[in-house]
C-alpha cells in the first residue's frame, strides 16, 4: 500500500510535533561537531551513579520477584508514600489517594489532556509556555489562548480579562497551566502574592490550575531562596491545583518517574486512564527512585545541583556579555536550566538557527514556546548540559553566526 | 470543591476500566490466603536475574551518561536494531523505520487507538479478545464488534459477514485486532490457513490487522510447534499488519519494554504521538533489554519458559479433570499462560467468583474479554505465577466452591 492516510483519525491526521523532539532528531542526524544550547537535558556527569549502581545490583537479587513483576497502576506504593515526604519538605500535604505516578511529567500532561479537556475547550497558558504541554494539550483539540508575562510571572488583569472574554464568546474554560518555578522557557519565577492571588482567582472564577514544577529545587540561591519556590498546591485549600514534578532533573531522566498531586477525585480518573495508556510505570525505575529517596541520596543531590547549574549559568551569562554586550538582552535565571534571551532588532530566530547549524550551534526557537504567533524574535539556550568550555565556544559560535548581521 | 465532574472531558466521564487491572486491585486490598489464576503474570523465578544484575551493574558504571538521559522517542536505537533480529527469527523482515518501542504492548495499543481509531469507528475483535486492548479501543469511542472463534481460530465467513453488514449500515470499519498465538483468554492457535487466507482479507477488504503476539515463544511443544506460531506480519506483502510484541513474558514485565512493527507511515505517526504522550520509554530498562539480547539472554530463555509453562498447564489440566471430570471442559492450551473454562449448566461466572473468594481463589470472569455481551459461563484460568501445588490447591478451592450447586 502507498498510502495510509485513509486510515488515520482525526487525531492522527492532525498530531502535534514536539519541537524540542524534531531538533533531538536534527542533533541525531547531523554529523560533525554540534554544541547544543537546545534540549534541557541534565549533566549525567551529576547523577549519583555509584548509588544507583549499589541499589539496582541490591534489587535484582533476584530474592523479591515483584521488583520486575506487573505492579499497580498508581505507582509502587512505599515510593508513592516517600512522594509524600518529598511533597512535605515543599510544604504540601496530601494523602496517598491523591498521588500517583507518570512516565515523565509529560505522560502527566497527557493525563490532564485526555481526563480533563474536551475538544473545543479553550485552555490558558503563559506567553511564552513549555512546548510539551503545548503539544499534549493540542492533542487534545483545544484552543491554547496565550496570556502575557510580567518580571515576575504571569500577569494577573490579562489573565483575567482572557478569562472573561473566553467565556462571554461561549467557551468552556477551566483549566490555567503554569510553571511558577524557573519557568521553561523564560527562566523567571511567580512572585510569592501572586501565588497567593492566583489561588484566590482560581477560587472565585471556578478554574484549576496546573502547576508544572519540575525545577523547583534547582534554585540558585544568591538570587532566589527556598521560600519564593513555594508550590501554588501548598496553599491549596479548595482543590484547585493539579501538581506536577519529576525525579528527572534531581536524580536521572532516564526513569522516566515522575508523579502527579491532586484532588482523590481527578487521580482515580487518571488511575483508570493510564490503565488503558501503558498499565503502569517502570517497576525497577519506581524502585531504584524510592531506594534513593529511603537512603538518602535524593537529599544529597539537590545543593550540589545547585551548584553546578548556577555556574553553568554564570559562564553563560558571562560568556553572553563578553560577546554581546547590550545588544542580547534577557531576565537573569533565577534556577533551572535556561536562559529566555531576546534577540537585536531586525534577527528573527528561524533563519538564525539554521545560521547557526552552519557554525555548529543549536538553540531551541522562541516562536516554538509562543502560542500567539509571537515569538520569532527569541531564543531559549538552555546551559543545562555543556561543559563550561563547551557553553563559551557555543556562545562564541552564536556570536560568529550572528556576526555580520549585528555589524552592519 | 466536592465535586470536580463538570471539568472532566467526555473521554474523562466515560473511560474504560482494565477489569484485570480492577482485580489487581482486590487482589491487593484483600488480607489473607488468596490464590490467584487472574492475572497473566511471568513467573519471577523464571527471569534471568543473574544476567539483569551483571548488565545493570556494568550500565550504570557512569562512563556512559546516555544510559540515564533522555533519549529517541522511537528507542534506543541499538535496541531497535536487535528487535529486527529478534524479528528475523520469526520470520519478519523489516527495517529501521517500520519499528518504535513502546511501554508495553498496552502503549501500541493506545496508539492505534489514538491514531487510527476515529469515534463512531466499528473495530472488529474476537469473542472472546483481551481486555486491554477492549479497554484502549473504547477510549477511543468506538464501537467493538465481536466475531466467533472457531477451535483453529477466528471464524472467517462470520468476520466477512460482519465487516459487510457493518460497512452496509454506513460505518467506517477499518481495523480488526488479533492475538492469533496461544490467544488471550481462549487459548487457541489460529491455524496456517486461515493466517494466509486473512491476509488476502485484509487486501481484498481494504483492512489493516493488529496482530498482538506476546506468548509466540511459549508454545508448548507436546502440541504445537515453532512453525505454527508464525506470524501474519511474516508473510505481510502489502503492509497491512501492525505487528506488536514485548519482552514482558520472555525477560521481565517490569522493564515495560515492548514493541511495534508497522508500515513506515504509520510509525511515524506513532512517534510523533508519543512525543506528547511520554517522550520516551524507560532508557536504562531499553539498554538492560538490549544487552540481554546482545548477550544471548534472551535465547536461552525461551526453551526453559516452555517447558516452566507447560508444566504449568499440564497441572492444571490434570487437577481440573481429577476434580470435575467432563462437568468443566475447554480448549486444551497450546501455548501461553491461560486456560478457558466453560462452566457446568446454571452457573454464571459473576456470582462464581464472588463464591470463590470466599473460598480464597480467583480468576477472571468470561464475560469481561466478550463484547456482545456473553461469556457468562466462562472463566480464564491463568497458570502461569502459581507453583504446581498452589495450582493444585487453587482448583480444590474452586471445586469446593462449586461443590454445593453441582451437587444438586
Amino acid at each position: 500500500m502507498s498510502s495510509y492516510d485513509q486510515f488515520l483519525s482525526p487525531l492522527g491526521r492532525n498530531l502535534h510535533e514536539s519541537v524540542l523532539r524534531k531538533m533531538g532528531q536534527v542533533i541525531a542526524s547531523r554529523t560533525g561537531d554540534l554544541i547544543s544550547f537546545a534540549a534541557g537535558y541534565p549533566d549525567p556527569t551529576g547523577f549519583p551513579w555509584d548509588a544507583f549502581r549499589e541499589i539496582a545490583s541490591e534489587l535484582l537479587s533476584g530474592k523479591d520477584g515483584s521488583v520486575l513483576q506487573y505492579g499497580p497502576t498508581r505507582g509502587y506504593r512505599p515510593l508513592l508514600e516517600s512522594i509524600l515526604g518529598v511533597l512535605t519538605t515543599r510544604g504540601i500535604k496530601t494523602d496517598l489517594p491523591e498521588v500517583m505516578t507518570t512516565s515523565g511529567s509529560q505522560q502527566g500532561l497527557d493525563l490532564i489532556a485526555r481526563v480533563l479537556i474536551a475538544p473545543g475547550d479553550a485552555v490558558l497558558v503563559e506567553v511564552p509556555t513549555y512546548t510539551g504541554a503545548i503539544a499534549a494539550f493540542r492533542n487534545a483539540q483545544c484552543q491554547l489562548i496565550g496570556v502575557q508575562q510580567d518580571a515576575d510571572g504571569i500577569n494577573l488583569e490579562a489573565l483575567d480579562a482572557t478569562l472573561m472574554r473566553e467565556r462571554a464568546a461561549g467557551k468552556r474554560v477551566n483549566l490555567l497551566y503554569l510553571v511558577p518555578n524557573f519557568q521553561n522557557p523564560a527562566g523567571i519565577i511567580l512572585s510569592v502574592p501572586k501565588r497567593v492571588r492566583l489561588l484566590e482567582w482560581a477560587e472565585r472564577r471556578n478554574m484549576l490550575i496546573v502547576e508544572d514544577d519540575p525545577y523547583g529545587d534547582l534554585y540558585f540561591d544568591d538570587v532566589t531562596s527556598v521560600a519564593n519556590t513555594r508550590p501554588l498546591k501548598a496553599d491549596d485549600r479548595d482543590g484547585r491545583v493539579i501538581y506536577l514534578s519529576t525525579f528527572s532533573k534531581t536524580l536521572a531522566p532516564g526513569f522516566r518517574v515522575a508523579w502527579v498531586a491532586a484532588p482523590a477525585a481527578i487521580v482515580e480518573r487518571f488511575d483508570t486512564a493510564k490503565q488503558s495508556m501503558d498499565l503502569m510505570c517502570g517497576i525497577l525505575d519506581q524502585r531504584v527512585v524510592h531506594q534513593s529517596i529511603v537512603r538518602g541520596v535524593l537529599d544529597r543531590q539537590a545543593e550540589p545541583l545547585r551548584k553546578l547549574y548556577r555556574m553553568r549559568r554564570d559562564v553563560m551569562e558571562l560568556t553572553l556579555r563578553a560577546q554581546f554586550g547590550d545588544r542580547l538582552t534577557w531576565n537573569a535565571p533565577r534556577g533551572g536550566f535556561f536562559l529566555w534571551a531576546k534577540l537585536p532588532d531586525g534577527f528573527e530566530c528561524e533563519s538564525l538557527l539554521a545560521k547557526a547549524m552552519e557554525h555548529g550551534v543549536i538553540f531551541v526557537i522562541g516562536s516554538a514556546f509562543c502560542v500567539d504567533g509571537s515569538g520569532h524574535d527569541r531564543i531559549r539556550l538552555s546551559f543545562s548540559w555543556p561543559t563550561p568550555d563547551r557553553i563559551r565556544e557555543g556562545v562564541q559560535r552564536l556570536a560568529a553566526a550572528m556576526q555580520p548581521a549585528m555589524a552592519r
